[in-house]
């Protein structure tokens, strides 16, 4: 991804929580000419030694699939929020521009066999129905429910290169509390996200 | 796109009216071995025989840049809302899932010269600052202001099929109530956005 430096995020920690709390992402995948990409939770995890991965799974019928018996590499991608930066709000003349959050992760896919892939999709369930509150569990469910693990295909991903952009108006510290006003004045989600990171100061 | 019967959308105005709610979008590319996606806005628009193009930019400094000089077919990726679904809401036994809405563009992208991206620039001002209360425009800015277009590359992509895949619990009618009310009980934009889709019956 193109990141001037001042865009760049250089905290490991923080990018990898953002990962974490943005974790439904895009899987980007290239074979014989043509871009695939699937809608997917990717799951950073880490194994005895440490070393990170990104664990997910799509359907069997999923083109996509076929991409992973001969894609070298693959492009993770996890979104943020975005917004519209008027340049009407600034002291000086100039154009206007988009502030968003994105993180992009470079890796080498691995099919997982079906028993890596249920255990991958036990902690998945355990991980999202931490939050719910009658929480459902892999380990209660029918041998007839758990089936469904033979149509879908689990990979994980060796993650050789993190890239986070956090294009949060660095480059003009002096428009900061205009910049924050406006956003927060409009009734849109993305903008009062953008507000909120810009006042943190990323 | 991997996309169920359905999910899918045949909606085409829909569609599109999508495409122009959600313009920030990511554009993907391939290249000798190398994918690179680019978050910009990617502005729907029509010629005079009412062909549609996506329209936008990117700095010359992005590696991307090179990639235009090769690459036979690039991806956009317009993302909309999406919300973990427990299964715990549902009446049967079943896995929990994730809702999303997302477009996938495909097309062949052609380089503007200089004019045709600064006529494009202009147009795209116009359509974001018209929500400004004080909006401005490029035919006020002085050329020092201006010259900023050298240092982008626009661009035009010719579109040759448009993906729509509205995953919204369309093959659980009789759990809507449910999980309607439950993603509004949540204090989560996504989950209330994608609440909202499912009663509008997408």
């Amino acid at each position: 991804m193109y990141i001037p430096d001042y865009h760049k995020n250089g905290n490991p920690e923080e990018v990898r929580q953002f990962i974490k709390a943005n974790s439904f992402g895009v899987l980007v995948t290239h074979s014989e000419g043509k871009t695939l990409a699937t809608h997917i939770p990717l799951e950073l995890e880490y194994d005895t030694n440490g070393k990170e991965f990104l664990t997910g799974h799509i359907a069997k019928a999923n083109e996509q699939a076929k991409h992973f018996l001969r894609t070298e590499e693959v492009l993770c991608i996890f979104n943020g929020p975005n917004a519209y930066i008027s340049s009407s709000w600034y002291q000086e003349e100039e154009v206007p521009t988009w502030n968003y959050i994105a993180v992009h992760v470079y890796g080498k896919l691995k099919i997982l066999d079906e028993a890596e892939t249920m255990a991958s999709l036990h902690r998945l369930v355990d991980t999202y129905e931490a939050h719910s509150k009658h929480p459902v569990s892999l380990k209660n469910m029918s041998p007839q429910t758990l089936k469904q693990v033979k149509g879908i295909v689990g990979f994980q991903i060796e993650i050789t290169d993190i890239q986070a952009r956090y294009k949060l108006s660095q480059n003009r510290e002096h428009d900061h509390g205009k910049i924050i006003e406006e956003l927060e004045d409009r009734d849109d989600p993305g903008s009062h996200a953008i507000a909120k990171a810009m006042k943190k100061g990323n």
